[in-house]
């Protein structure tokens, strides 16, 4: 029998949302957790990951994940402590990253929890340059993207959390990078402060032509994240033999329904024949989830010694996870989203 | 001074097609040709290829080759016979295959010209099963399809020259194997001849229901080579890390707008991300033109064997070459579509 029980904040979906998600597909609420079982432990969550991909599983459209489920806890990585552990591995007081999900407290049974990398300069970076984010920009750039000093290379959300990796990983191998980022402040830091070659603000009338004269040489990756807009412009500057790695969609993520037409899906599959281009969705961990060490080998230095730069974006309290997240999709955040639930 | 000048009997490119191309396209001429200069060989043509891929040649829109200019011959593979010989590596008699054009005669100084693959059962196959196609078909299956006995391909235009090999090499590794062909006659050659698991007629109203219930394990290769139809009722149907090999769009090719709407251009990035799919243009010659001995290799053991199969739809005359043409880009052939120019 348990003397003091622990009560567990955590927000729940209620509803799926059409188009944008509001606070209303979300609720907040506490329930006490039951007692530790042997071979289970008690985190206590510092940091949640605020990432686009939960969009997806707030709709139950097929997609690459199943979807969260009416009043289930939202999915979402975090770094915790264990605060209390019959567990062999783990030990009250050590750090961890999993999967745990929108809440200040979770029981696990270890699957999927890993140690924060060796070397890391502070935890929340499990979520973001060292973490999930981190990686899905090193993998898909460096497996799939495969560049080449001297190309060029696009990518968009280039403040964020994936881009900012994407451009200085590329730059460190020789590459011309441009990125996309929306709005003056973002683009200044983006070029001053990551050292991107240029930035282009989507939101300027003559997007398309300013990303033209960025890429004087055409662009031979591009790494996709966004979609919509930023990719029809790219479309026609990719050169022969050009490498699209798509970690993601974020513009088309609330769409309702397709825009109007003329039907250009044609213009894709034509490019990418006429071009010879190799476009490649991939999911990180479902792709690349046993390269774990690969990616901190290259990226712990790199980030220790200031070569790759980062930002975050930290919101206070779980409460106001909601809240963040649909900014995040607005583009409403300026670098890594991530949400301090409580003191370490 | 030469006795006797050769008359060359060509067809040049009049005007360029807007959709389908038309007789009037083409004009039909002779020429007396020059003597032969030192290092130059004189060719017979005796087969002259027609291939889907010409029809981009005629068109000045970007594509993956210049077009052919106003009052040039038209671009094309063919088998010939060196007539006369100038040139050291060249033997009056030898066979040679090599991008000569739509035309009885030309004149070459070697370069591009090879000669018919050893063990050739009859010369014409170097413009099919053992030429261009062929390769087309192998290389991409092999390089960028990369397939696995037990899974499921589909390939389309099934009894042509390229779909007929795809299927084919794909049955000898294992797979189960999906034809689309226009017709009863076509499906049942591609089921019974080439020894496909099915074959379904686009033609049919419920065409994409019997393509979905041909493949009730879902598709993970998709060799395309037509677009359109086709290509909407496989994009459902695609297994998680599929492959899709582009060679060509033929569907597509005599478009002269794109479709009424909705716009569903995010259609494919969005299943490319989901399915976490590959899929990569290549153009063979371009992308594996040093791989001619590894396609030998393979293939000219299997079809002197008998385990790959062809069929070739030969039509007399050089004269009759555009109708040929132009009914090959609506699917009148049946089989791999040549020419025969002259008598060995």
């Amino acid at each position: 029998m348990s003397q003091d029980l622990t009560l567990n904040q955590r927000i729940v979906l209620v509803s799926r949302p059409t188009g944008a998600p509001s606070p209303e597909n979300f609720r907040l609420e506490r329930v006490a957790l039951p007692d530790l079982e042997e071979g289970q432990v008690l985190l206590r969550t510092l940091y949640l990951s605020l990432d686009p991909y939960m969009r997806g599983r707030m709709s139950d459209a097929p997609s690459y994940a199943a979807p969260v489920e009416i009043d289930a806890v939202m999915t979402g990585g975090a770094v915790s402590v264990v605060q209390q552990s019959r567990h062999p591995k783990f030990q009250q007081g050590d750090l961890v990253v999993g999967s745990t999900g929108w809440q200040s407290h979770s029981i696990s049974d270890g699957a999927g929890l890993m140690p924060l990398p060796a070397g890391i300069p502070s935890p929340s970076l499990a979520l973001g340059v060292l973490g999930m984010p981190g990686m899905t920009a090193y993998m898909g750039l460096t497996h799939i993207g495969q560049p080449k000093a001297g190309e060029t290379l696009v990518v968009a959300a280039a403040s964020g959390a994936v881009g900012s990796v994407v451009g200085q990983v590329a730059k460190l191998q020789g590459l011309r990078v441009v990125g996309v980022a929306g709005g003056a402040d973002k683009c200044r830091y983006v070029v001053d402060e990551l050292g991107f070659d240029a930035c282009i603000d989507h939101k300027a009338d003559d997007f398309a032509q300013q990303l033209a004269q960025a890429c004087p040489q055409g662009i031979d990756v591009y790494f996709e994240n966004v979609g919509g807009k930023v990719f029809d412009a790219v479309l026609p500057l990719l050169n022969p033999k050009a490498r699209i790695p798509v970690c993601g969609l974020i513009a088309q993520y609330n769409a309702t329904a397709l825009p109007e037409g003329p039907d250009r899906f044609s213009l894709l599959p034509r490019t990418l024949l006429t071009k010879r281009i190799r476009m490649q969705g991939f999911i990180v961990f479902d792709d690349y989830g046993d390269r774990h060490a690969e990616f901190f080998a290259a990226m712990v230095p790199w980030v220790r010694d200031g070569k790759i730069k980062f930002r975050e974006d930290v919101v206070e309290g779980l409460e106001n996870a909601p809240e963040a997240f649909i900014g995040l999709l607005e583009g409403r955040n300026f670098g890594k989203l991530v949400v301090k639930v409580a003191d370490a």
